[in-house]
């Protein structure tokens, strides 16, 4: 692992995930620029205090000379350090998965997209949204036209946390995302807004053409963008709406994306993540559960740990199960996210912080 | 009463509204243009067949001869009917209160405001989501600071019965709704969007300035819209996002307002109209209650139909009491919303339709 | 009317019920023993005053002289009076509308039940939520087979209104309720304790048998019980829980019924009243609504006010619909709930409220 | 870890509990009976198979040989066999966490809690429930007078998936689940009611005195309880109701538990197991939540988890870090549930089910 010491949030989800079903182990990492910091996080993972490095670089030599080497290197340092590890473990021949959005902004994520083109080595990203077994069923439904054409998306990613200055009080997970040197381009935009997007078009499987973004930095002294409310325009016609903010007070976390089709609609909140509500024209809402039989064998592995109560690192360990499964060479990855979506991410996020800044109206998307 | 015979969804409602009190009694309408529906229409509700008049003109010159004739007009109609008939009225010196939209067009709009403010009769308009207790003890804590500044707005109303060719299959709600000719320049912007636009001014007390609009007519063969989003910008700076749609199946008829500041949030919605979420930063959400003692002695008159059970009922009949008071001379009616508040609608439903379809951009409201 | 003058709970919820159709008029009344009082509440609901008269007796005297005499009364006192109110009034040939329980004891209820077997006129209590579409729904979809043979009922009543000594307070509501001079032999189970016991049988089908009853009278002072929990067993084996309580402090009024049988489930509650949620075994869970075509066609009749928003308004009216349609000789009534309903309500609040003082364990319930 | 190998629904939550920490690592197990598939266990959890035993006994001396020898067990076998395994892993010194409940019968836990008294070494029971941050937060609130002097509990926990007979569908969780031999003398009652049970007692801070049940072995063929009702009366005079259903459609696993004071009430569900709400008479309800700035100080730990993702692992895991810091001498496990909770949970078991076989109404609860 690169980054995820000692005070990351997403650090010691990865290690969980990862190692949920027993195919991947952390056994070395680059936690932490400060040597010993990092010998310290690694401790907290169980790590050999020899195998924690004090860099990236560090880590690719110490662990090329080892006869069990990592293979696999997971990314979860802050955005601006992306393009570089995933490069270098890349350039190592090492496969990667990596935290969102791809890299800090699109010019970097058309130099990685280069490097994974001419790496033989996997490369994903943990949208860990896509990982959710009722996403990943409500895609399916979508898929085999449960709801028609899609007319209407309308897709929010809603959180309070950074509604007053948290970076000024000293949190270091807002002082980072705050700062254009470190997070990139966009603030709310490339930290929850890629998300909402890269679920919107997971879930409906058509592809955001032009967007209309109206971004703010409201709390005072920020200078990238806190709050995003972006219009969309689909390839098939659809029209959308993506929310996305960090000043909602009085929200946690809050995800949900509705798909309003021709035949029926589609709703799924991270609330209650184990279901999705199917609606048809003239008929009853149907409650679809994770632990229903004919759902529960396709999406059954750690039954301890399913329904709302381990959604979240379920639907991260899906991915890494995909992940291995390709590393194996016995599958498809076909829900992977993996450079493809990580460059129309980084489109999304960038032409939206552009457009709006300039008052572009309508742009088109291009990844 | 005009309008609102056999059929209307909305007459018994006014009906029902206006007696709740005992102030106001239903003894007199032009129900239809069809002088036996009329009469019929009437004795549904208790009329007089010799009151029930087969055209606004008929009643107010039958209603001008008796000594009990009627003091005010409540008007029912499709929207085209609006100018015509309040004018009439008013010119027959009487009190109006009509339904949303104000009238079809922004111009018939600008006339009624010029005879509004010849006439010395009040005017008011059922914009019935004022009415609710908890919408209006929502503005009054906004209004005292609860929540800080606002910065931004997020106004939702869905419906799904539009989501099919109701009109084609004879669903006669529907096909007023859809015909331009009757409806006016908007369709689900003017139909359910200025509710939401209404009620966002309401309670955030801050006005619209600008708007951008993304309006679809969804539904093959529709010439007004039936779905709609725009962007808001209110005149303190704050941004705002306001969905109206009328093809999202599965919803029936939510509505859902939030307000976010830089103190607080407020979160008011029809799936549970006697309350209110009031969170603070940092600390918990309270849930405000129409039954708490405080609140309820401001808003209780009705008890037995209190709570979420009597809440339209109620919320129609508050608009009904504060007309009643103005009508004696014994209220100031604060939250009554009159030619004003119908004028911005207008503004707002036709500035909507035109930038939207020469995808203007951001456009200012000037009602 | 029979009470439900100013200051009523539910005196004006039975005035816009009965008129909502236009079918029955409130036109008379004994509002109050105080004259005045009585006369002043019946101008609130627009009564002539010389027919708003101080007692029972003298309203049947003057109503039988008036050729325009009343044909109905509705009973709308504290318990101990409705016996004598509406056995007068049946006596006096006059069809019976009354506030549930039917009587103050079950010996009333008994000798209320000869009175009516002896009249030849309609007796219905108002057990409201027996008026709910979709509480009809629910019972229809169960007698219909939907969730097979039901084997547990869990049905609750919970308010937070009496959780502290209102009745010292002042409240007037409180006062009667918990003085077992006026309210008889039950408090909590006889106010809301019936209503829950009621739409159990009504829903199921199925008649409670036995009982076993925890009662207590929490708040200090108090005679009658304010809180109950009573183990029931049905005709067919099914064993149920019904929880009864007005100190469930944060509880406003609680509201919901659930069915398991051996094909599915259903559940009810007030807090959505216009849907019902239908789960089959190893199937998804439906939500039926209102609004639902197939549904609407059998339920609309004011379509403005359903959904959500009408609901309570609406189900106090489809009791007064039905009975107006049994008055005049062309409704059957399937669903109204008269004496039989009483005598089983007030046997279900009499034997728990003695099983429970003498801790008599499981005791049959015999009307 | 006894148990807890392929197939097990709860070995892996354990294994992912225990090491979230890093503090506690698996290393060794008696996972299977079958030496075959203990090792094929072993292996899916990174387990070397010369560690991975076909029986306690083994383990036991396999581990004593070893200079890295386990120093902790985890029993997560079937009930039967729970007493055996932790007499064994005691009598060796070793400490044990256990899933509950302790023992198959009340007679065997008496025993067990001689054994742990016996021994110097820490016993503790993963009651989940206990570990959620939330509930930790509600108990203490509840102790420091948050609702005053409580005067009714109503508990509940429902599940839906022994509503047909899963057991003879193959279903091996069924299987154990519905037979005396491995289950003991309580069905559903002993797998989720002691969970119930204990939930209401930890954050009452007040213990159950007598009880009276009503079981149901619903399903034919069952000869355990899969249905249950008990009600409840605690050492301070409240009453309360314990609901236990595995047969109820439709429910996933709902646990819920509601506290009414007399200053106040308490709310706190697995659908939002991240918050609670506390109502306060005459005054707003207030949601309490995880991650709230003065909540969170005390509950943080793993961030990328916390919130209603990752609340079960989460739970389980502080269940592991309170032991491990006893195991370490430097914690008071003030909230960890150890033999007195297992003596509870199995007299509360064993009482219902005697007590509701022979009808014998209120018993008293002897540990």
């Amino acid at each position: 692992m690169i980054g995820g010491g000692l005070g990351s949030l997403i650090g010691p989800a990865h290690r969980l995930a990862a190692e949920l079903d027993g195919q991947i182990a952390l056994v070395a990492g680059a936690f932490s620029s400060d040597a010993e910091r990092s010998v310290r996080s690694g401790e907290s993972y169980g790590v050999d205090p020899a195998r924690s490095y004090p860099s990236v670089e560090a880590m690719l030599i110490g662990e090329a000379r080892r006869p069990d080497g990592i293979e696999l290197v997971a990314i979860a340092t802050p955005n601006h350090l992306h393009l570089a590890a995933a490069r270098a473990a890349l350039g190592a021949g090492l496969a990667v998965i990596s935290d969102k959005p791809a890299t800090a902004t699109l010019a970097e994520a058309r130099a990685l997209a280069s490097c994974v083109a001419r790496s033989a080595r996997p490369y994903a990203l943990t949208y860990t949204y896509t990982g959710y077994s009722m996403v990943r069923q409500a895609r399916a439904r979508v898929a085999a036209g449960a709801i028609g054409r899609i007319r209407k998306v309308v897709v929010e990613y809603s959180q309070g946390w950074l509604a007053s200055a948290a970076e000024a009080a000293g949190n270091r997970q807002a002082g980072w995302r705050v700062d254009p040197a470190r997070s990139g381009v966009g603030g709310c935009i490339s930290d929850i807004g890629v998300h909402a997007f890269n679920l919107a078009e997971f879930v409906s499987g058509e592809a955001v053409t032009e967007v209309l973004a109206d971004l703010g930095s409201v709390v005072p002294g920020r200078r990238l963008d806190d709050d995003a409310t972006v219009l969309l325009r689909f390839g098939n016609g659809a029209r959308g709406v993506l929310i996305a903010s960090q000043i909602a007070t009085g929200e946690m976390n809050t995800v949900r994306l509705r798909l309003y089709g021709d035949a029926g609609a589609l709703d799924w909140s991270i609330g209650a993540p184990d279901q999705i509500a199917l609606s048809r024209m003239d008929g009853p809402t149907e409650i679809l559960r994770e632990e229903e039989r004919e759902i529960a064998q396709t999406a059954a592995r750690a039954p301890g740990l399913s329904g709302p109560q381990g959604s979240f690192l379920l639907a991260f360990a899906n991915i890494y199960r995909d992940f291995a499964a390709v590393l194996r060479g016995d599958g498809q990855g076909a829900d992977l996210q993996g450079i493809d979506a990580g460059l129309r991410g980084m489109a999304f996020a960038e032409t939206s912080v552009l457009a709006s800044r300039e008052q572009r109206g309508w742009v088109a998307l291009r990844p």
